[in-house]
């Protein structure tokens, strides 16, 4: 099924959730729960990140809920 | 090889880097530099966390590098 707005994420953090750099991080296996608690703030700016303001603020609480259900499920790598 | 204040981490990241709740996150196999940023981000306060903004007050920059190393050298474990 496709997850909206996963296009966005996967820039940063891989369609398999391994940071394509080494300043982001790897979301693979991730709780959602502290995801969703992430973007949340990334969406009010509560936290601060010039990438992740952006692209958290248009976010649904739905959208939000899906990609963080994304991530989690994925099989981390490890080092 | 002991790693300072890693014994103030393991209560919510576990010594195994997996969080013991799901508000904590994973940290097993995160990149070491993101960490890093992060741990500066809290002892600043820069980025708000009621808990790491305590305990990562008083880390030196030593400190953070060898908790970061810790962490990233840990296999993830998977969903």
């Amino acid at each position: 099924a496709d997850v909206p707005k996963l296009g966005t994420c996967i820039t940063c953090h891989g369609r398999d959730g391994v940071g394509t750099s080494p300043v982001f991080p790897n979301l693979a296996g991730q709780k959602s729960l502290y995801m969703v608690q992430q973007l949340e703030q990334f969406r009010s700016g509560a936290r601060k990140s010039e990438v992740m303001n952006v692209v958290a603020k248009p976010l649904t609480d739905a959208e939000i809920e899906a990609l963080a259900n994304y991530y989690e499920g994925l099989k981390p790598s490890g080092p």
